[in-house]
């Protein structure tokens, strides 16, 4: 993974010092080096109680599922994988009804993942699913596996099932979590290689942590981010793969739910607003807004060098388009990558667009480790430069209140 | 539908008075009355000469695909339509190989849309399936309908095969193009009832034109947000619909796209960035940051009242959970309107975040087509008050040079 950056900025040390000291009670820096002894235990003991299983189902929802489902999919398309992942995370009836089309319920095993463990959503999905077994007579024996923090009702709950029930430590949030139990325990079972993926991780944080040449970068980056957070108050994350879209899910939520905050010493509300779009897709609708429009974002644009697939343009000439034969003999592949050297060129070329771009050398496991720890450690810059808890999440209870108000009073719904 | 706006602002007339006398040569105004014999023709003469075709594949980005694959996956978990259709609009290998492993070739119709004729991903594509088609021994002849501008290169191509040729009235700009040919010609074939989508953006055009309810509400909104648009840059859609996920994508490239630009009388960039989320997925992803996180966003809630389809969560009382039960027995359309009802309660109730909530009775063409031209007429009106021309993209001309050069540079690729 390479990053260069197309601006510069005298870095904030301070930054950097406060997430050297809150690396011993923010529990997301460790996951890179856990002790995977207890997934080995849990695949075993799933696969002695399990032997039919060919769908996995995630009931879970933002921190729950996006980073789970930004690596099955980013890998989806390269790899076979035994057992298909599927995603629960809405309320929407037609949208539960079209994704439980896909799963045959006596082959499916079903994640039910929430870290305070009393998630409305989940727990409605994780009822209705219920039913649906019960009504089809399938044995609910070990066919539910809980991810929740120790001590939560959850956890309780699962105990009196008989059941599969792993942690997150308590001290790892949602959003930071996609390489605890959450993301790690399905991904096992489906055989990606969770020890690259976290080998990834480990290689970002020591080059951050050891004074390696990630430090620099991160420190410059996230110094100009939350410097001008008022003038480039969006940040675009431009990714020249369709693969990695559900990265771009999981980074919104990482840092728009890290950032948008209080201040911790006003009642200021400040905040980064992240932007995800796909190239070259997107060049045909958002980029006209960024190359001409009011300068308020920044762009970061990932390229993947080698896709691992690729499939060329023959060499056919079509009538009244010869104009058009110079793409004739070329990789798509290549293609893509032309097309995202253009845009980096012509929008560096503005000279008011903050542009940095990542490259990957492939999309694996260890490539996407790396992106994720990457961000990660961004984001953590960003809120301390800023001034706010990048941890919690204090914005959204009052709506669940609300809600939940409605619930106890709802007569003739 | 039913909009209701949480702001209140003196309307700026004279915007209105623009969009009046921009009507006769800006094309979009006149689609939804539009003669839609040829489209009956053609309908008859694809079935003469197709007889066995259950995937129609649509190569095409841009505006050549977001406002079709809008309708078409809104529509298609609750009806069931005869043929597939697929979406080809990315030169990733992966993308690409993915999409095409759902087609069966022999059984495949391929539409070639490019409103100049000459788009760059389109035509490698096509380039690939007639190598494809090649491959296999399939026969071309009337596989393909070409779907671009009166005289174009791609008109002149078509001209060459025996094929179908569609024509987008050259002054319907890409990203208003969905009720052109460009959308209504697969929707046909399919028997999406598109007089019905027609009507819906009549019933919202004429309300608009003849000073009805829809003029007063968008004339306040435009005027709200074009006033406001140093501080709301950003506008956020948060649909309540699973399915309207892909509305969302052709939202953020007709507001994106159009309000974007270079002011008129000036070389100052101005802009407005829109940004869709899905509820209530996104209340665990995005909510943070609209809530606590800098005021620079408006909010848009949309809702829909009946999904047509519906299942309920069972009477299951969870041991050590039973402080959820009150869910129990609630169907789950009920459940998302609720969480959405909650929301609009919590955002309102801080104050200072604009907020307007717009309802559709239920997911069809007609509400579908109201939806769409009510975004429309909003996109013209707010481009008039912020001095821009709502209409072209010169901005990405740029990057396109820049990728022809070095195509024509490339020896070794």
């Amino acid at each position: 993974m390479t990053n260069k950056l197309f601006f510069d900025v005298k870095p904030e040390l301070s930054a950097y010092e406060a997430t050297c000291k809150e690396k011993s009670s923010v529990g997301y820096y460790d996951l890179p080096e856990q002790d995977l002894d207890y997934l080995e235990e849990y695949k075993k003991d799933f696969n002695l109680k399990n032997t039919n299983i060919e769908h996995l189902v995630i009931i879970g929802i933002g921190g729950s599922s996006l980073g789970l489902k930004a690596i099955y999919r980013t890998l989806k398309n390269t790899k076979d994988f035994s057992k298909k992942i599927h995603f629960l995370e809405s309320t929407d009836p037609i949208a539960i009804k079209a994704e439980l089309e896909k799963v045959e319920l006596n082959k499916a095993h079903f994640f039910v993942i929430s870290k305070s463990g009393t998630t409305i959503e989940t727990t409605a999905i994780y009822k209705y699913i219920l039913g649906l077994l019960s009504d089809e007579k399938i044995s609910e024996e070990y066919r539910f596996t809980y991810v929740t923090d120790k001590g939560s009702l959850l956890e309780a709950h699962s105990k009196s099932k008989k059941s599969f029930c792993l942690f997150i430590p308590t001290n790892v949030g949602g959003r930071f979590s996609v390489l605890s139990a959450v993301g790690l325990a399905p991904l096992a079972l489906i055989e990606v290689d969770i020890k690259a993926l976290l080998s990834g991780a480990k290689q970002i944080k020591n080059s951050f942590f050891e004074s390696g040449y990630i430090k620099d970068i991160l420190l410059k980056k996230a110094t100009y981010y939350a410097k001008n957070s008022m003038k480039y108050n969006i940040n675009t994350l431009f990714v020249y793969s369709e693969s990695f879209k559900y990265f771009t899910e999981w980074y919104v939520q990482l840092w728009g739910e890290s950032l948008g905050k209080k201040q911790l010493n006003s009642s200021f509300n400040v905040g980064l607003t992240p932007v995800g779009i796909i190239g070259p897709k997107d060049q045909h609708s958002f980029l006209q807004l960024i190359v001409d429009g009011l300068r308020d974002k920044t762009v970061t644009v990932l390229k993947i060098r080698n896709f691992n697939y690729d499939i060329r343009i023959p060499e056919i000439n079509l009538k009244e388009l010869e104009s058009l034969d110079s793409i004739n003999k070329l990789s798509f592949n290549s293609l893509i990558n032309l097309q995202a050297d253009s845009i980096i060129e012509a929008l560096v070329d503005k000279g008011d667009i903050p542009v940095d771009t990542i490259e990957l050398e492939c999309i694996n496991e260890e490539n996407l480790g790396k992106f994720i720890f990457y961000y990660e450690l961004l984001t953590s810059l960003v809120a301390h430069m800023m001034g706010v808890d990048a941890y919690g999440q204090p914005g959204v209870e009052q709506s669940k209140v609300i809600l939940k108000k409605k619930l106890q009073n709802r007569g003739l719904l």
